[in-house]
């Protein structure tokens, strides 16, 4: 189970105030407790960006990189930002994301195939959410198709299901589930897949969106999941991805692998 | 996600002393405590029973069913209280268990037949506990062979994988869950499949017991598990079981769906 960090990003005040202001201090403190708490990638989201999105990027993506060598999952649609995070970035880089609409996927892959970057394929559509499973499943063809024509590895492509809000439309929880494990079978070895854990939570109560994050997370896991873009300031959380590697042997079980 | 409780079970000190004195007291109360907090089926575990088996399996099922609507699992290899509690039972009951070693096989599979039962099939041998998910797989194939061959349909039937303590045999739980989803694959519509949760937490600390147990519940359910053994009086555990029913769909959502 990959946890890519989500703390990095415009739309919290703390976050969006450092970006603006250049302020790397609360960037590289956040960077710090989320590595510290278990992150494999850190998110940096910094919105569309349209003023000085490709400045913003290589410098988050430079000062990040000073501090620390966790990779990072650069998460913006401005393209031209999305380049100068790439180039910036050393190691392998994860795009997040394309999706279903046109121009974002031809965009997008092809700085996937030129920087031979990870890259999230979003199966959303420009027309709006897909309806379930197999409208799902049409657009990760096209995701996969896309991927093929700009020398994407299929390796490096993450299907990302879209997580809608449960509170909102419940029958798509169940359909994101389904079309996890429908993924997987679109190639041999099975497509990565990855999904954003907090929007089944969106609009829940706050004292039940921990419980609904961990076992929505657990839930998708045993269906075949890779990653998931999360919290991993959620110690609870945390401690439930721990007992997912216990449980599929991927880290050695000790009586005190709990924090 | 079907709940079997537990909790009446011979082993443990206030039921052993119970059921030798036939008082049905504290077996009515465990009863009322497990159904209340939402289990589905109870599980009456009188051991082998030597002595007394079928008077006492006999007592047990008539009167928690002179109380309760709730169906029960009948937990013995003693085949003949196996069968007077099946002649007691009111509805359908179920048969825990009936595994790869060939009498055992026989004669619960010929009782399930007689009696349209529900059964378990516990994928273990005479000759000890198999290796991984083929060996397990190929315990399934006996079993339904023997469910065949006694006129009991395969949707009567439950498989189980066995699951083994964590701390003792870590690299069994994979295989576990691995036999789930191939366990299903065997019939259409697929096989249900079923556990004994509290096996996995065996021998881990008391502090870290319950995470694993919900943790790996849900990881079961994301592979496609029907039910499971389990401690109805676990709250965390069967607030993790209300919000798989949710995100499955199975019960609607509302903001107040936790205990």
């Amino acid at each position: 189970m990959i946890i890519i960090g989500e703390k990095i990003n415009v739309m919290t005040k703390e976050i969006g105030k450092a970006m603006k202001e250049r302020n790397i201090e609360p960037i590289i403190k956040f960077a710090k407790e989320q590595i510290e708490a278990g992150a494999d990638y850190l998110d940096i989201n910094i919105g569309p960006a349209s003023k000085d999105g490709p400045e913003l990027m290589e410098w988050l993506v430079t000062s990040i990189q000073n501090e620390f060598d966790t990779p990072l999952s650069l998460d913006t649609i401005n393209v031209e930002a999305m380049e100068a995070g790439l180039k910036a970035h050393k190691g392998k880089a994860l795009i997040n994301s394309a999706s279903g609409a046109k121009d974002r996927l031809e965009n997008m892959m092809s700085l996937a195939g030129k920087y031979n970057a990870d890259i999230i394929g979003l199966t959303m559509m420009e027309s709006g959410v897909p309806r379930d499973a197999n409208e799902r499943m049409a657009i990760a063809v096209d995701i996969i198709q896309g991927a093929t024509e700009h020398g994407v590895s299929l390796e490096n492509l993450y299907l990302d299901p879209l997580v809608l809000p449960i509170c909102v439309a419940q029958e798509q929880a169940v359909e994101a589930i389904e079309s996890i494990k429908m993924f997987q079978q679109l190639n041999e070895p099975p497509l990565k897949t990855v999904i954003g854990l907090s929007n089944i939570s969106n609009g829940v109560p706050d004292d039940t969106k921990p419980l609904l994050d961990r076992i929505f997370l657990s839930v998708c896991y045993g269906a075949g999941l890779t990653a998931a873009i999360a919290d991993p300031l959620d110690k609870e959380l945390m401690n439930s991805v721990k007992t997912m590697k216990i449980i599929n042997n991927e880290t050695l079980y000790c009586h005190s692998y709990t924090d």
